[in-house]
């Protein structure tokens, strides 16, 4: 069992982005510039955003970052929104999600021009992402695409099944891994809520990849021998015995796991780091060098 | 066995937009106009575009058929889209696939505005199919949605396989059979060329849709005992004691699969009818009356 290291392989990809940051200064060309809006004082978004804000500044790419109340109306926020669509300087920016239940998650989100829409959750993007055509990827599953690329690991002719159908994670997964690309060319199972025989489906995965944000949902029996396992669930679960009060779990029983698996990524410092590696590949993207590979 | 009879239900549907289009007249308000672009003269194109502008005419929906040359080019093919793009009168259109080779679908297709694309193939109907907002769903996977929900068909926690993943079919199917709709909410498996044991997926359907191009490739022996099988293949088939000298065979070998199927499609008469009896459901809708259950 190999245990794959997101957060090496998520550096590796910065310290490229780094360098060709530095070829754009020293040509004198504008400087990729990222814009995150940060809703309210959510922790976990804090955290995230934060995260986002960190590996710009370690990059050298330009970052800005807005913060508004968690009051802030609809309206004002696709002010905001509008507002960043037209500023030249900045060539992608997000929206950091979950926002405030008073405000529709979608109109915020088609309101971001597809062009500069590094979290690839736009419909234009998704659209594209679903024909094949070059567009900006939603960021977790075009990073666990990046994981695939980076170990070597194929994909064709695999059985991949995906657990969990949310838009922002399993259902561009599940759409991901069947594309003719490659990675890709799975034969792909996508699993939810409704699923029957949950059990036997996880089990007969060449690939695995857990996004349902159940805390060690899927256990030692539910998975095949020699399996790859990703897993996307980052959950807290309360821990005396931690100085926050808390540990990080993934989806997947470590440990009962780990050892029937040819690879797995952990929780944290698998999935989590690559999220931050394809946004910033995306703003890379975004800003005209289109030609970056994964 | 029971034999879901597409043609019915089609007719039965496009009575319902008849009538919808005679309260439309009776009140003096716009009557639903659809226009269909012809390029060449593909014999099969020539035939389902005649077939598409005779329901029109059928139902009371106004109809255009732009027909033109093979060796026109794609700027002038651009041209004519934007002029319907742009045409008040008209509320959708589709350009009949596949396009001369020297053209590319793709950009015809993006040219096309959302709001007109009643074939449901432009990257923002995609998009916000998988993302569950409301918009113009690709006909024929839509058509077959129809197909369940008219013949009570309950599609909660089955296993759906989809064989082939055409972005015409295949895809999308996959797509709507997993969302968390009714129909839909199934496990859903994507098959396809690169798909390895894919006897034993077929096998393991409760929902069997085959959508490959490839006449009578399903068997007996690769279904089980009371599935669903929905056949979206349109083949011909050399057959010197016919008169046109073809017959037309489906994907799914009828005489075999259909006796262990508790519901199967007939070729022709199953999923062909229910793309046109989509195709006017979205033409309605492009119309403004976006109420209209499928």
């Amino acid at each position: 069992m190999k245990i794959i290291d997101g957060k090496k392989i998520s550096e590796v990809i910065l310290e490229d982005l780094g360098r060709k940051v530095t070829e754009i200064k020293n040509s004198g060309d504008k400087i990729p510039h990222l814009a995150a809006v940060l809703v309210g004082n959510n922790p976990a978004s804090e955290t995230y955003v934060n995260a986002k804000v960190k590996a710009c500044e370690k990059t050298g790419f330009q970052s800005t970052l807005k913060k508004t109340e968690g009051t802030i109306a609809e309206s004002d926020l696709l002010g905001i929104v509008r507002e960043l669509n037209d500023d030249q300087d900045i060539d992608g920016f997000i929206v950091q999600l979950p926002l405030p239940s008073h405000i529709n998650e979608h109109r915020i989100i088609e309101a971001i021009s597809p062009a500069k829409d590094v979290d690839g959750f736009h419909p234009v993007n998704q659209g594209k992402m679903v024909l094949n055509l070059p567009c900006l990827l939603p960021a977790t599953p075009y990073g666990i695409m990046m994981l695939f690329e980076n170990c070597g690991i194929d994909t064709s002719g695999k059985h991949c099944v995906v657990l969990g159908r949310s838009h922002i994670v399993g259902t561009p997964m599940s759409i991901l891994m069947g594309r003719k690309t490659s990675p890709g060319n799975c034969t792909v199972t996508l699993c939810h809520s409704k699923t029957k025989n949950l059990e036997d489906f996880c089990r007969s995965a060449d690939i695995l990849i857990a996004a349902m944000g159940i805390p060690e949902f899927v256990t030692g029996s539910m998975v095949k021998e020699g399996a790859v396992v990703i897993d996307v669930g980052i959950n807290r679960l309360p821990d005396p015995s931690k100085k926050s009060g808390y540990r990080l779990a993934g989806d997947v029983k470590f440990d009962e796991v780990a050892p029937k698996c040819s690879r797995i990524t952990p929780v944290p410092g698998g999935v989590g780091p690559m999220t931050i590696a394809a946004l910033l590949t995306n703003t890379m993207k975004a800003a005209g060098y289109k030609d970056i590979k994964i």
